[in-house]
Order: C-alpha cells, then structure tokens, then sequence
C-alpha cells in the first residue's frame, strides 16, 4: 500500500440548485464531474471544473442516463445505440468545458443507475466502453471492483481502473449490500474510514464478517451525506497515517 | 463568381419526431447540425453527420439557446457568461460525434433567435465568438451579411463568413425585410432561385426595387417549407447554369 | 356486436415537430391526447382538445412516464409514489385544458411503456388506477383485455374499460405477440380490419390459428404508421357493414 | 391596519434537489407553490401542497414560464397564446394535487420573468388574467402594487390582490428599485421588519427618503436568502406587536 486514490462526485448543481461541498477538493484526488445528463448546467459545470483544476485534482467524466428529475438513479430500458451516443456526446460536451480551462479529462466514471447496470449487464458494458473507445482510446473507466463486466472489459483490453467504497457494506461476494438493507450503508465516520484502510489494504470485512480480497485503484467518497466533510476528513488521516499516499491513479 | 456555398439546417429531429429532408444532402454543399439545444437527441444528430460525412457535404455546429419546446426561436434575456458556456458545450457534444464518425467541424452557425439577436448586440456577439475561438480558433462563424456585429467581429479578428437567404426579401439597408410584412418570404422557386444568382453575382434587388451590394460566402435555403426540395433544386440549376460552382467555404 | 368504440392517440406534437394526422377524427369515436409528458405542449395539447371536441370525439388522458425523448416508450423503474403523481398532475393538467374549451374528459388510457407494465405489475396498476380514483372516481381506465392486472382492478372495484387491438396479433392467452416477431404487426388494412370484426363480435383467431374470446369496449388504431389512414376508414367501413356502430364507450 | 397577509414563495425543490425552509410555514399565512415549469416536480409539490394544508396556510398557484435551468427568471418573449395556455395547464396541474391533499387554490401570483413583465405589458398581463379567468373566474391574481398594469386589470374587473415586498427598496413612483442598485436589497431584519410596518400602514419610505402611499394585500417574503427565516419571525413579532393580525386574504 503506497498510494491510493480517493474520488467523489461533483459539479451537480442544476441551475438555481446547489449541491455538494466544494470543501470536498481539498481532500480528495479525483472527482466525478456531472455532465448534464443527471445534473450540471454548461456553467456549473465549468465552474466545477474550474475549481478542480485549481486545487490540482483529476478531473474525471460522470455521464448518465437523460434523467435530470431522477438524478440519474432511475433504471431506463434504453436501446443500446442510444446510450453510446449518449456517452459521447456528453464527454464531448464536458472536454470542451475542460479545454476553455485549460484542463483535460482523465478518466470516465458512470453515474447512478446506469454504473450500477453495468455491473451485471454486458452489453450495456460493453456499449459504454466502445463509446469511451472512439472518443479517447487512452481514457480508463472507473468501475465497481468485483464485477464480472468489469473483468471482462479488463479481459477484452479496455483500460479499467477498479473503484472501492468506503461507506457501503460488502457482500462476502465482493459487490456492495443493497441499500435497503439494515446497516449497508455505513454513517459513522470512523468505521468508514477503517474501511477505507482495509480496502487500501487489499483485505476488506464483508457484512458477514468474512475476509475478502479487493485491490481498488480508487475509493469513492459520497459527496452529500450530512457527514460527507467528516467521514472525508477521517479517511484521509487514517490513510495517510497508515502511510498511503491520496493520490490519483494514471 | 467563381463558386459560393450552400446551407441549410440539418439534424432537427428528436427523438419521436422527425424533421428535414434528408434528400437536401445531395443539393447543399454545407450543413448546420442542431447540437440538441433546440432540436437534435445525440442519435439524431449521430445519423446527420454520418449522412452528411457519406454525402461529402461539410458539417457546421448549429448551436441553440436552450430551448426543445420553442426550437430555439424564442428570444431569451440569458447571462453572457451562459451563452458562452452553452456554446461550449453543444460545439464539444457535437464534435466528439463528428469524432466517432471520423470527420470533423468546418464552422458554427448560431441558430434561431441567437443567429438574430447577435446580428444587433455586440455583447452577445462577442460572447458567441469568443466560445468558438476558445473551442477552435480557427474555426469560422457563419453570420449575417451587412450586419455591424458581423462586421466588427471581423475587425476584430475574428474569422467570420457571410451569409445571404435565398428566399427571404432584403431591405435597403441590406437587413432582412420582417417575416410579418407581406412577400418577405419569398415561396416561389423560380424567384427564389433568381435571388440566389443575384446573391452570388454580388448585387441583390431589396424589396423597395434599389440595388444592394453584398458578396456572401454562403447562401441559406430554408429545409423545412413545403416547397424546400423544389427550391434547393432550381437554386442549384440557376447558379450552375449562371458558371457558379456550389461549394463549401474553406 | 351493436356497437364499439374506436380509440386512437392523439395530440402528439411537440412544440416545432409535428405528429398525427387529424384527419382521422373523421374516422374514431374516441381519442387518447398526450398529456405533455411524452408529446404535447399546453398549446398542442389545447388544440387536440378543440379539435376532438369540434368533431364530437370523446377525450381520454394519455399520461406517460415523464419522457419527452423516449416517447414514453422507455421502461422507468420510478417509485410508485412519483407515478402516482405524475398522473395527478397531467390529469389535472390536462382538464384545465379541456375546461377551456368547454369539455371534459371521459376516461384515462395510459401510454406506451408505462401501459405495457401495468399489464403485468400489480402495484404498478393500483398506483395509477388510485390517481385515477382519487382525480376523479368516475373516469374509468381503458386498459389491455386479458391482462390480470386488469382483472384485478376491475374485481376491486375500479371501473375499467377492455381495449382490443386492430393492427397487432394475439398469442393464444389473449397476450399481443412481442413486436419483434415477424408478423406480429398487421400492415395489411383487410387484415386488420378483418381482425376488428372478429374483436367486435367476441372472438379473435391468434398467431396460432386457435380461437381466442375477448369482449372489449374499444378497439385502438395506430395513428402513426404509414397506413394508419387507410386501416382507420376500412375499420370503420367493416365495422359498420357488420352491423356495428362506432361509438365512444360511456 | 387589522390584518395583512404574509407570503413566500414554497414548493421549489426539484428531483434530488432542495430548496426552502419547511419552518418558514409557521410564519407565513398564504405560499406560492411552485407548479413545475420552473421548479418543483409532482411528488415534491404534493409534499408541498399536503405540509401546507396541515400548516392551515393559504395555497396560491405560481405559475411561470417554462424553464427548469433559468428557474423561471429569464425573459422569454412567448407567443401570448403560449403564456395563456402555459398557464391553464400549470394551474390544472396543481389543483389535482390539492385535491388529492384535500385542499383548494385560493390564488395565482405569476412567478419571476414573468411576474416582472406583466408590470409592464398589458397584453402579457391580459394574457395571464384571461387564462386564471378561464380556470375560475373567482381566483384572484396576486399582483405588484402601484403597477399601471395591475391597475387596469382590476378596472377590467379581474378580480386582483395587492402585493408590497418586505425586502426590496421603493421608488418613489412605487417601482422596486434593480436589485443591480447599491442598497436595493434590505438585507438587514430590523429594517425589513420596519418595512414591513410601514408597508401594513400603509405608507412606505421610498429610497429618496419620500413617503410613498401603498395598500398592499400581502407582504411578500423572500424564501431564500440566509437571513429569510430571521427576517420572517422578525417581520410576523413587529406587525403582531403593532395590532396587526397575519391573515391570509380572502
């Protein structure tokens, strides 16, 4: 364990609504930024982007599903055509707003329902990957660890980097607890960032209190729970105390 | 008169709905694909380009306030620093699938309500300009002949190519005479076609009989009227008939 | 067999793009207008309403999933709390509408995906049928023959009204065959309006050639195919020669 | 001074998004929910609608013109019979909610861009009266104060409401001076509150120091600053304190 990467979304206010704490790019070394799909407006977006390329963090694309009301979280039966173009056409619209910034895109990150389909449909995967191909060859995918389709997207040559999260339970299978489940989502920062250094670590405690191997390249911060800021804070401190370095990955 | 160009609009479905002719692409030299601010899904406009890129005709970025229900003709008091942002995005979304279709932007014509509201405020002009430049510096805006803002973005250095309407009446002034007055819109295609050649020699007749000298680069046909085809058709005959190639601007 | 109602969509535009042929209020004793969540602005919905009303139509509520680029067409995984009121509101919506043109509505068919699913989701149906009931508890729903769902809301007390299809075929338990299979929608006007009869007399020869009895209220026409015109008169012509009145359901 | 009204705006949440202070209901007598072209989504407007029927706060319909991004306060010039149509649909949309909470639409105060046009266009503020007109002819408009286009409405015979603002600077003509002008804005509760009095009273000191006589109906406080909860309880204790009661209008 050297170093590690620690991303979380941001850039997804819409117009007169805010959202997320910009405190969050000081402790950070990635972020996922909206590309209006699911949030962000042309200037929220840019400002995001401003604001982390000022702070010196990795700017990464969070495309969507067309879903602004739902925020992306709904599950669409979209014809597989469509969501690739889809793809391009956001992380085009989003590379403009980094080259007026003088920046430049570093990795593709997909957003909400569409992340979490992918992880169990492969053609859906697959689709998505081809569109972050032809746009930029060289742009790796962040993606759940211990996926199949992330696996074979892995096999298949696309670059994929694997993502932990440090306040989600674990299954003994390696994929996260749903949600609806008593105690899946971790609230209290300090058994967050004990998993975040176990996960750095390459050994994770699923839900059922079996040991399971995972070595994410990066770990996901939510950006908007009321203790986003501390559990942030408190993942960094122990990680940097265990000596892992924040760090994007390359 | 040697050659001149031929535009019109292009990419104006969405997603149930569609709209233009695409038997336009084999009497045009250009066309202006809507970015999906006032018409065009990314599969939509994915399927213009490529028709476009088959048929040899050069591709320019159509960008739109945001505005699906009005079709971007509704004149909207929006920030500059918006517009600016707006028209990022929308040139990066259509580039990157330009890009998957391995061709390539030629220029940015503003559409609808922006095209004319810039022809008269040097701010809004300005803020247009400077997102294209900022995009691609080399790329030329398409604007409205005999307009100051057109002129003075040219001063500034901007590169800019002219435009004249092919079936629309001009006023001395060489301004287009308003869609309200009596025969402004010019419906039949012999006297549309006669415009054009006028246009491209250099010296058009405005709607009080005098003689008006404008040299435009480009000259528009309208792609949604019920005569469109007829027109584009006898436009083309006349000008190659008079010794004009139809071509794209370089 | 003395009468049926004949049912098509209607009111499908949106803003600039133009869908549906109004000539076929000639032909239809009833019409399902979109309600501005899959097509429709207030204005073309407004129109819809003055035109079914000028030609003596029965008005019927369209709502959709909220899903303007999909048509309504893609299937949302939405909480049934938010389709519940996303009914309410474009009920609500659209009577305002009605109102203006002295008229009312006289029943509510739901649209694409979301109609599809109903068929089959339990919970989903009793979130619509309750808006419904509590918009208003006298509308009644038209919904797909031999559907359980539609069974079940009828045994529990919802009036609902049976919907056969003209132009598509059945598999032997009353479902529609999937529109992926060859065959499965009727092109041919004397077959479909063949299969009208058939429906209007009780009993329908499936994909099979088995015999299939169903008693609906309401036969739907497709308005948008390249036919839809064609089928609609020769439906209507059948019908009535068959001794069958055309007329909306109460 | 027996009574006056207190209102903000409420309801302007969308998807994911929050906006407003659910404590401001125990201070205000009326709210303007918003009827989702500017903000607000079915679910989060009937959650809206159902806090203020429990809160026994009068519930007024806020209309706009479409625009989720620019929140309703970019000027749009809009075909009238749009804006009419708009409207009706909007209040439709909004009484089916209160009807499934069991409560009613006591009012319409236009929102934004289009609130600050009506002051000034009389055929916008026709457009706008007509169409509540024709959804109930016995709601009133909530309306700026010393506007020559509120004035003629009511001498029309609309039935019309008068509004002051607790939180903006006079003119002396009775105009609120550009929020752009130092000063224009009253950010401090003491003085808002003292406005506020004045404006109950009747006669209010204008930014030149001139007294300036008004007879609003309601006190409009804004939701949304820092400082709006404060000023609201500061404003309710000062006019309570001065005999005034806070009533909603009839």
């Amino acid at each position: 364990m050297s170093s590690i990467d620690l991303n979380c979304d941001f850039g997804e206010s819409f117009g007169r609504w805010q959202l997320g704490d910009e405190a969050l790019l000081e402790l950070v070394s990635s972020v996922n930024i909206a590309c209006g799909f699911h949030a962000g407006d042309p200037s929220s977006i840019r400002r995001a982007v401003r604001l982390a390329a000022e702070c010196g963090v990795s700017i990464g694309a969070h495309p969507s599903y067309p879903d602004l009301r739902g925020f992306g979280r709904v599950a669409m039966d979209l014809p597989l055509e469509q969501v690739h173009n889809d793809i391009l056409y956001q992380l085009g619209a989003l590379e403009a707003l980094c080259r007026a910034e003088e920046t430049t895109l570093r990795y593709v990150k997909p957003h909400g329902a569409l992340y979490n389909r992918m992880a169990d449909d492969w053609p859906l995967a697959q689709a998505v990957a081809q569109a972050v191909r032809v746009f930029n060859a060289e742009l790796p995918l962040l993606l759940l660890c211990a996926s199949p389709t992330t696996e074979a997207l892995r096999d298949a040559g696309y670059p994929v980097k694997l993502e932990g999260f440090v306040d989600r339970q674990y299954l003994p299978n390696g994929r996260l607890a749903a949600r609806s489940e008593a105690g899946s989502v971790i609230h209290d920062p300090k058994a967050a960032a004990d998993q975040a250094r176990q996960l750095a670590q390459g050994t994770v405690k699923a839900r059922d209190g079996s040991s399971l191997t995972l070595s994410p390249d990066s770990l996901c911060l939510h950006g908007d729970g009321p203790a986003a800021l501390t559990i942030a804070r408190r993942t960094r401190h122990v990680l940097e105390a265990a000596g892992c370095d924040i760090r994007a990955f390359r």
